[in-house]
Formats: structure tokens, C-alpha cells, sequence
């Protein structure tokens, strides 16, 4: 039997099931997380669950949980499914009676060219709401990845109303310049592998800018490296972008991406 | 037992579930209607029916489903349930294994005060992504709603980047100057009573004029009235919005609702 968690409880996943009727799911008033786990480990769990909390929190979304008790259900979650190497999942949907669900699926592999030759990706134009939280409101994201699959590219980069690249689909954006690395800070989501990248890039004497990245100057050749992060995929170099053709050695990126694993 | 329908079978209203693990769910990637039965009649159901299909369209969310197969299904479930007065709710989600759920509820009520008196709204900044689809990407709706009960209100108009008052969370917004009815035509919702208020408009021999409503001109008491309709509301004027009296008398609005009903 596979399990699940719900509100902390372990449960057969079969039973892990929300009635339709259930306004709250279908209203997108929920937060998500994916925990990587290697070796039967969370990696960065206590990231992820302040995350979790904090998107909550953003939404006005309240509960009665709390990081220990959810991280010790988690635990007992892995160690019921005997779950080695696995994405976690973990969805908090809100209401007069919220609900903790976590259960576990097949960790992405990406194969070994994408971090040496890049990967293609595409703009797509929407603004998230509340782009702080990690909800469920994600049907922006679901199209722009959606088309990004149709393309044969990795990821869809969201593009505002301005033409900033602001994030991925399901991925935080960042540029480098010579010794610099570049990232917004407002209106994206705050990865927990972006953080990580920020520290990495900082004890690599790299320095830090947050701004927000144009789409024309990315196509027009103006950064050395682009790439996009996340739990599962780490640091990717971007080589294409719309099909043009933005870089094709990404030392930086590299350095990065075996710093972050 | 209280009955549901899961892909155009009569099933237990308990088992109308979705499990946690489903994608699509959690992306939002689903529309939905609202349709009024009365004394035990689906009220306008091929205007819900055929808007439920262009909102799939707009999404690109492909499925099996044909309108009168729906229908029938939905015939059988409030013959099965002997159900008469009652909200008819349908929920299609998308991905590879699409399903349509249908479900009832009850009907809500609104005191008749609300319809001579006016009612109380606020404005709530905030766009929708994809307006003309009936999306489950609703988190704007249901973060503007709850600000709206919280004040004691019984909708929230968004209002878009322009400052322009688009639509309710729930509901279409008008303005009436002296024998026109105003609303807008983009970036909002196609309500089915939004609709049947134009088609009503002309009857009456008022002018219709397609345009966005700025949140100002409203405060300014440029508008003679100021009402939002919904399937369920019907057209309801409009008092104060964010606490500004904006009407006291409202003939046209009363006059569009009698022959709404």
C-alpha cells in the first residue's frame, strides 16, 4: 500500500481524495510545496515549510498546523512508504475546515546535456497574483508550460506587462554579467533554490543585483549567461530563448549548479 | 442518498472526489457554471452549457463531452434527487483523463431590501487572467469576496490597473445614464444574465453603450444607478461602494429585474 498524510494523519493515498463540492479547492485558495528527498532526507524541509506557512500567510489562509508537527508526519510519511528518493508534495487548501495533505511522486530526472549544452525555452506573456505565495492559482503557469512542452523547450519565462522576464513557469530566472549575477526581486516567487543561489553566488565573490530582467535584452545579447533554478532541476543554463540563440558556454552557471547539489 | 454526476453518470454524491495527487486540479486548469433550477427547470441551460464549452475552448481544455449528453445527465440527477429549487453546479477539469462533475446546492437567497434599497460594495484591485473563461483560477474572486463579507458588503468590483471597474467577483457591473445602460465588453466575463440585461435594455428601448467604467466616475456620481447582475441575484443596485452613497433611486435597475425574473 502507498500512503499519504493527511492533516498529519497517515492514510492509504487511495483515500487521499477532496470532495468536489469543496469551494475552496476550486478556488484556487491553497499553497503548495515540492520537497526534494535523497537518500530518504528532505532537503532544506525547514525552507520549504516556512515557505509553506508564509504563503499561507500571504493569502490570509489560516490554520491550525505547525512546522514540527507537519515535518514529523512527513518523516513518518517516508518512512511508511519506504520512500528513498522522491518528490514530496504537499498541498494546504484553506476554508473553515483546511486541510494538509503530502504525498509522494517520482523525482524529475534531467539528463546530463541540459546542464552542459543548455536548453531551449519560451516567453510567455501573464502576471501571477500574489506572485510571493505559492497557491494553487496556477492556470497562468499550467498554459505557459503547457506551450512550452508544445515547443519542445524546458520551461515557459513569464513575461509582464512591462516585457521583464520576471520567473519560469515552475522556475526562478536569473542573468549573469561578467562577475555579476542578476535577479528580480519583486514580483517573482522566492525559490528556495533562488536563495540558495544568492548565498552560493555571494561565497563565490560574485556580486548581486536585483532588478528586473528585460526580455529584449536578453535577446538582444546584453548577459553572458541566463539560467533558471529550482528544487528539482538545480541550475539550468538557457541556450535558446523564442529560438534565438542566447549563449552556448556557461561557466558560471555550472559553477553554480555543483555548488547547489 | 444524494446524488452527484461523474462523466454523465448518476453517482453517490459521496464518492464525487478527486484525489490530492491529480495535477490539473491543483493548476487550476477547470471551468465551471452555475445554473438556477426552478421548480425543478434548468433555467437559460443552454447559455451555461455552451458558455461551459467556449470557457473550455478558450483554455484549450480538450475533452469528449457533447451538450446534450450533459444535459441529459443533469435531468437524471435532479429527477434522481427530486431536486426543485436548487443551484446546479458543473465542474469540467482538464488533463489527459478529462472529468465533468455535476453537483446541487441550495439556492441562495437575497432579502427583497436588497433589490429596493440597494446594497453595499467594495472596490478590490486585481485582474483576472483569461476573463472571458469561467476558469477555476479564482483565488482574485475569493481573496475580493472575502474582503467583501468582511465589510459587510455583498460583492467586491475589481478593479483593473486603469482604475476601471470591470465586474464583481462574482457578478457583472452596469452604470445607467439617463436611458443608457453602460458596461463593459472587454476583459470580463460573458455573464448568461449579463446577456439577457442587454437583450432586456433593447426591449426597453434603452441605448447600450459598450465601455469600461472608471471606479472614479462612479464615486463622482457621474451614474444615475450603478447595479450588478448574476444567475442568482438577478440585478441588484447598488448604494454605496466603499462606503461613498452612490444612488438612492433606482427605476431602471428595478425595471431590468422584473423582467429578469
Amino acid at each position: 500500500m502507498k500512503y499519504a498524510i493527511k492533516n498529519l494523519e497517515l492514510i492509504d493515498e487511495k483515500d487521499a481524495v477532496i470532495p468536489v463540492t469543496q469551494r475552496e479547492l476550486f478556488s484556487s485558495f491553497g499553497v503548495y510545496e515540492s520537497i526534494k528527498v535523497q537518500n530518504g532526507k528532505m532537503i532544506h524541509v525547514y525552507d520549504h515549510l516556512d515557505r509553506l506557512f508564509e504563503s499561507a500567510k500571504i493569502l490570509k489562509l489560516e490554520h491550525a498546523f505547525d512546522i514540527n508537527s507537519v515535518k514529523e508526519s512527513l518523516r513518518t510519511l517516508l518512512a511508511e512508504n519506504n520512500d528513498k528518493n522522491v518528490s514530496l508534495k504537499l498541498q494546504l487548501i484553506g476554508g473553515k475546515d483546511p486541510s494538509l495533505f503530502a504525498f509522494t511522486t517520482d523525482l524529475p530526472v534531467y539528463p546530463a546535456e541540459y546542464y552542459t549544452d543548455g536548453v531551449k525555452v519560451i516567453s510567455y506573456k501573464g502576471e501571477r497574483i500574489f506572485p510571493h505565495a505559492k497557491s494553487n492559482c496556477l492556470l497562468l503557469n499550467y498554459m505557459a508550460a503547457r506551450e512550452a512542452v508544445t515547443a519542445g523547450a524546458l520551461d515557459a519565462i513569464l513575461i509582464d506587462r512591462s516585457g521583464f522576464a520576471l520567473e519560469g513557469s515552475r522556475s526562478n530566472l536569473f542573468a549573469v554579467k561578467s562577475d555579476t549575477i542578476i535577479t528580480s526581486e519583486k514580483d517573482v516567487l522566492y525559490g528556495v533554490t533562488r536563495k540558495r543561489t544568492i548565498n552560493i553566488a555571494k561565497s563565490l565573490n560574485l556580486s548581486i543585483e536585483f532588478k528586473k530582467i528585460a526580455l529584449k535584452e536578453i535577446k538582444e545579447h546584453l548577459y553572458d549567461e541566463v539560467f533558471i533554478t529550482s528544487t528539482s532541476m538545480g541550475a539550468i543554463p538557457v541556450r535558446t530563448i523564442d529560438d534565438i540563440n542566447i549563449g552556448s558556454s556557461f561557466p558560471i552557471t555550472s559553477l553554480i549548479n555543483q555548488n547547489l547539489i
